[in-house]
């Protein structure tokens, strides 16, 4: 190993965003992963859950307990165990990425109204960077504490983020299509094939907990989001109806997107005059760490539509989590993300 | 034949609506089909096109030169041809069923603005009464000439008609999302399943047709329209965040929406609060005429978001042309549309 | 309601068997369904399991100690049950369909070797007629105790059976492609649509139930036999390699099977020289009972590959189950059963 | 630029292949792409054709006729375009890897069997290696000429060669369920979304010509293959019926098997006791170069079922051709091929 490898420890390894971070992490140059846990699956081999790893990872599940100290440890627990074992984690490992969203949130009030419980750990809250690097990255290159961000945040808030600091939003309708990897690695009989195949479903048609989050990052304005889950695994497009608060031409809204994004190495204005693909499409993203992000002017309102696709175990989670590790450190960001996507797919 | 049976022809019979049109009124009490047309399959079986109709339907194609006089003629051509051959047409039946959009709005100017060019017979465009029974019914009894109403335009109708008639809607932004048979049966790079497959497609973020029947079925109020074409073949959501103008609560809006539609037979108020089958599905309608309709006040805003689902061949075309038909001859509306649908599928 | 109709109770009705039954008995001329039982969602109404029966069957579901005399009971519980509790159903109805495995074989030592027990009441194995129509019909007219067919069974030996009685076949391989409705209702790990969806899983190679039935059913003849789950709900691919004893042209194999299958109601040959249907494909099949059959001679070898598609909830198990109950009461076989099924889907 | 790396150009680039070409030589360490023709799109950027590339590469298509010389040339043109300019693009570059299967034949004849056609250059059939490095790494190694494998046949070839130098094989029935890309970009009827979404369609029950590739890489053994084209973009799964010659249990099968495949970096022998992934699934290979092969021997006959899985595109085309590329030159096979696939998806 070289000198300038670090020790990385992944926790709740055996859950699709563990999964993630044991693959992107497998093949990255700065990182050896030293541990993986799986209360579940402790002592089987890493590819019992992930099978793509078959002959790439000859990593063994470990439990929490096993953890050794290490210089970074990934946090993949379902929500509510981050918050409440925080300190222990602590004592393992310098620096911290939790990507469940115990930490997401600066207001401690946040929790009661969103999550239905009070914070145990409310002073830790700002202490957290929120884990979108296009956002935050110069405060991640000094930070200990970094928490991912919500799939459906990270959409929304890049989509939306330029418009907002050129004060351009009056209000806007956010509507989510998300795959069903979204919701984790459980089954249930929601997610039972004959039921959950095909569907176009309405699972939360109003208060979804994303929207705190983006609220945050986006100066609060109103944000009336709604998901519906689809036939997809992976993958999210948020269509955004934004209603502006002064005329704006398209010409106006290309150079405002390409000053916001024009060196980011993750966001690719998609928007074609002709062809198939002419705007932003979540398959083409399947395992990539872009967001991609196209518009169309309504002529006939003050609406503006923007489309932002995403992977949600990427860019929505472990890729996001890799970058801001990269940004952390000083790293190319691209830094072990740079596979392009496939197509067709 | 019974006395009472009429005799009916479809043209354009080998698209995907022709071809649940023979379907329908192949099982139709009160109908013979007597001709069907396909200029390009002419002289060969109906099956050649609709697979499923294999020793069901026994008629062969035959060209439009060769229509018969009947008793009702259903036209299922490409948008344009019907305008242009109106008069030939009313030569040959006493009632018209136009399902294409050549006849759908009243305001001749409309024609310019969302279909590119001059209505080629204004006159005939008040004569002809709008498509949804549950609109026009009593009219309808009286009618020769009907139209059909697009799928997007039916669903999204149906969904907010009581709200405006109470004169609740402030304004509305509507999310569409649609099966790939919504395209008609012509192969295109588009289609080619490769790049079909598992699409969320922005294909008409602003300026889709159908606004202006839906704007015309709904006083005027305004509506924000788009469009995203995803994995399905069958079926449409529409996803409705109104903004009210005064606020109202669930137990209004269920009194309400059980006024407009507790009598309607193809309207179901779908709204459950636990389970796997909460809000309509359009899944689970393949095949049927009903249009399922859900809602939730969102409690932070003053937005309710409504969901309408169909199939878009059936309420959303050939269906609702047969219940169009059975209001016409004041027959039981459910005639002929008794399919349930299935489950699982 | 008429004299007669018959009474009619369901068991295990939550399934997606059971639902089958009530959606095609609500609509069946001659039955009145009278109780339909699920343990678990005693008290609630059928559309809680089924919503496509929303607002079509208002009947709630019962526990089985409610269960009331009828005239027929239909059995559709998990496999095991039938069989340990035979007894107390028949004090209920005269006559019994049972669609599970129960009592579908034979020869009592074909459940040890093949369901791992021993049968509790081998005695009644030979009163049991085997539930496909076209093999057994004139004994199902005088049974009162009738079992249904596996899926996988029905495709294949209707596929093979004329080729069987003309002694033409040396062996055959067997490639069943199946839905994940074939597994019934209850989630698991391997139901989990993330994991589920888009598989091609080779879920039993080797050693599959049914080939007990389809030897029983095919006079002994060597069946290699495998499943392969893939990406779908409803439906069946049986795809039967044949090697065959004598050389048959394509003429002399079209005899065989008009001969065979020429008055069937519900079998169809499906064999087009162009087009892009040429053969059975199964999603045509959703929601109907038919069974559609076509071949292909190799002219390399003795080969023959015959293909035989049906949906598995209907003439699988729920539309068989109909279509014996009007075999039994000398109804005409397609009662109940005529959806054509739908195209596209 | 380094010393070491070579110019390649791809002709045929705006196929599928070309496509997944472009993508991994891309990030291949050894190469660089100089040009990539497209008769239909010369002048437009790449990612035109392949959206996954915006931002990747920033390359135009040209003309074949603008072709320069280079080291090496990848052919990835329509089947009977390479056979009949062979000597013009071998003017252009000493070595050429033809990815269509106009060189894939050593026996002039067997064009006129399986192509329907006489081959043009038949003196060259044998100078080209035929293109799965497992079987022919050595002759690569100081080929200038090699040709692709078929997609069917390199999955059957590989799952069944092991066996067949063992001479264990009477006879094989291969079954090959295949993706919808395997058809190639161009539109159809048959590939029109609502008719190939969710088929299980026979598309070559027998007849494929794939069958001669595998004959001349399995000496001869009686092969029966069938095609179904089932829902899925990328991918195939053959199954394989293997009649045995003598008894073989699997512990000596794992032996053989391991002995063949042992160090194969691109071959895994994917037979798990228990879980859900326990045989090989096409869907996780999307995008990588493995082939993974499990078996299960049938206890009842003299049946082996081996079950190979592939990406069409990668090891089926693209990433084989890249495999084959780098061992021409001597490198590491697995250079530029490190994508270990996704999970889920």
């Amino acid at each position: 190993m070289h000198q300038d490898v670090i020790k990385v420890a992944i926790t709740g390894g055996s859950g699709y965003t563990g999964g993630e971070l044991v693959r992107l992490l497998h093949f990255h140059p700065k990182v050896e992963i030293t541990q993986i846990t799986s209360q579940r699956l402790a002592g089987k081999f890493v590819h019992n859950a992930h099978p793509n790893l078959r002959q790439v990872s000859r990593h063994k599940f470990c439990t929490l307990s096993e953890l050794a100290p290490c210089d970074l440890l990934f946090l993949c627990l379902p929500h509510g165990r981050a918050m409440d074992s925080i300190d222990a984690f602590r004592t393992l490992a310098p620096k911290i990425i939790d990507l469940s969203g115990d930490f997401r949130l600066r207001n401690p009030s946040d929790y009661d109204k969103w999550y239905g419980r009070a914070h145990p750990r409310p002073e830790l809250l700002t202490e957290f960077v929120y884990g979108i690097p296009e956002l935050h990255r110069a405060r991640m290159a000094r930070a200990d504490l970094v928490t991912g961000a919500g799939c459906n945040a990270t959409a929304t808030i890049l989509a939306l983020r330029p418009l907002v600091q050129a004060k351009l939003v009056d209000s806007v309708v956010v509507e989510v299509k998300a795959g069903s990897s979204e919701g984790g690695n459980a089954s249930s009989d929601a997610s039972h094939h004959p039921e959950r195949s095909g569907v176009v479903r309405s699972y939360k048609p109003t208060g979804h907990r994303h929207v705190a989050e983006m609220q945050q990052a986006l100066d609060g304005i109103p944000i009336h989001f709604s998901a519906t889950a689809i036939e997809m695994v992976r993958g999210i497009l948020a269509t955004c109806h934004v209603f502006l608060r002064e005329d704006v031409d398209e010409k106006a809204l290309w150079k405002l997107y390409r000053q916001a994004y024009g060196d980011e190495p993750f966001i690719r204005i998609v928007k074609e005059r002709s062809g198939i693909h002419r705007y932003p499409e979540p398959k083409l993203l399947a395992g990539t760490n872009y967001c991609d992000i196209g518009f169309e002017r309504d002529p006939h309102s003050n609406r503006l539509v923007v489309l932002s696709a995403i992977d949600n175990l990427m860019k929505g989670a472990g890729g996001q989590g890799v970058q801001a590790l990269n940004a952390m450190h000083g790293w190319d960001e691209r830094t072990g993300l740079e596979f392009p996507g496939l197509h067709p797919i």
